[in-house]
């Protein structure tokens, strides 16, 4: 199906973990996400795909809703997963102040150093991420 | 003031109209933008300026308030400004379909379309952007 | 008090568990929740009660606030106490993803999940709903 | 393409003009409009046409973003086409006070009168609504 | 009816004109504006008036909806009847920026400078405000 | 640094434990907290700090996210503090029922509840708030 293999590439093992905890609750909805927003969103080609994931960060720290922090944790994932540094993706929290205030930026910000803490601990074990090479759409 | 050659650099002539437009409504808001937006935020060097821009329009477009609506405009300026090109700008507003539904999307991309219009015109009448290389925290 | 019947026979249990929970808190509140949202709003006729909780349904979904997962929850147990089938409640959702974003239907599927298995159990139990018929606001 | 057949029976003439509307703008938005909300979603069937619209009402009428005040117009026309009444429709905005407060719900108010005005006019001139009988995927 | 003391004592008239305007689309929802939200909640003593005011300014202004707005302007209105200052009304703006951010209060500020100027107006035309002292729930 | 001696006259030891969680994961949050929200802003002189306090959590209840919950209890004890009662802060949140509905009220009731519960039980240990007299931009 086509998305699979850009979920794979971006947020891999955390994007393909919420896909599948909606096997027994609306599978329906797993299809879609894979087949929509992998699919016919996060492949189009005009975006690079670190920036892809720094915006789709923005956009989730400002709405701030519940609902948004775990696909929150997903994009962290996937920005680091393709290169971004800690410090942009901080950078990218603080950048959002002016427009969504500071609690919002606070609670990203706790979600954000658990996810990087996770990465850390994870290159450190000898398991590097080595997704930097994107072929995104041609699953 | 710090930040004010961030803002002359990024948002450039709209966002001068903004903090102008408080000169006599709240003088100290437009000194507050100029001071901790632009000086204590948005001069930070840790983010490139273009992937700045487009992490904002992202929030701005995920908020979908009225009043994200002005300031949306001001970023799209930036970003282009920046040496974003339409076709970034077009997909980072496609990006967050996913995690914002379809109306804010359409709403921000009306605005996008009349911002890239007047910056193409602009390009047309001989005033190019030479923003790009910025210096940005020395005001 | 006018809205108590019409609280007893929608949300049954767990809205009188909601207004039960500020007795302690803020007394007033309880009372204002039967007498407006149940007495004044609930009650009118205009709408078939089974349409009206999945309006309910697709607003609070919408919201995707933190507050407003127990009273999602609350209006799930309503729909199906009056008669709408798990199907409806899923599609319900679905049916807001074009407005509201996959995160906060796939945060709402999950309480619709638990609420719909509570009630089977209740059923298998032998303790079926027979809240079907409505005389919604002799209150 | 999937979703046409689907928009022409429920949104008809409101709908499409939204879609046209991305013509010079991003023409890949009004692609993704068609196959995504009307195709994917909107003609599922476990949901009755009419309640369907009705849940849209109230997740628009909930968010209260300036860009939903377009499609609320669209899925107003679109419950009205579907059969429901004028009043159900009002009564459906009443539904949501609870949730939502008064102010959007004031706000929706006025969109809907303009709406069912409308509607009532082209009943008058002699092209009455002939859409109650649907086959919405075969598109 | 209960309210209508509280909401000419307040709102005065833009109060009763957005009550008004309802008398020809849903004239329900003028009653429960008066009944509910003056009789139920506006007059309950244990808040200071003025307070109470500046209060649904400091929430209105953080929803920043574009439905907002108009409630906005009328409970501005309201604290200048009530004898805030207008410095009292702008610091309660200025007083969200760290929670709401920089966009709804720009918003924010520029209603209440026309809220204010027409208030300045009103004085030297020779109508002072009478309103100070309140029996509010007399209606 | 401006803004510390606002901070610990008003929100005291909660506002200091939120800028003390911030140590590790970014210093510059907790920095730009105080100088920014503390300095910048909550020491203008223009309106009383427990009318300033009482407008923080009518803009932190309407706004509902789960980012809004930690701060709305921080400016909960500094209302406390400043002399505001539990009737003024409860009737602060009745208050915003008609903007903002029930659901974020109910929220944000329970956690005032939890607040003032811990505020009278510091009273009776002897340790009395003597905060009320303050020079608060001194820092």
């Amino acid at each position: 199906m086509r998305g699979v293999a850009t979920l794979a590439e971006t947020s891999g093992g955390s994007g393909a973990d919420v896909v599948d905890s909606f096997k027994d609750v609306a599978p329906g909805l797993g299809r879609l996400i894979v087949a929509h927003c992998y699919g016919d969103i996060f492949c189009r080609p005009a975006l690079d795909p670190k920036v892809r994931e720094l915006g789709a960060i923005s956009a989730l720290a400002a709405q701030g809703t519940v609902a948004a922090e775990k696909p929150l944790g997903v994009h962290i994932d996937a920005a680091l997963n393709l290169g971004a540094t800690p410090e942009e993706i901080v950078e990218t929290l603080f950048n959002i102040i002016p427009y969504a205030g500071y609690p919002l930026i606070e609670k990203a910000l706790l979600i954000a150093h658990d996810r990087i803490s996770l990465f850390d601990d994870k290159q450190v074990d000898g398991s590097p991420s080595d997704h930097r090479t994107l072929d995104m759409c041609s699953g």
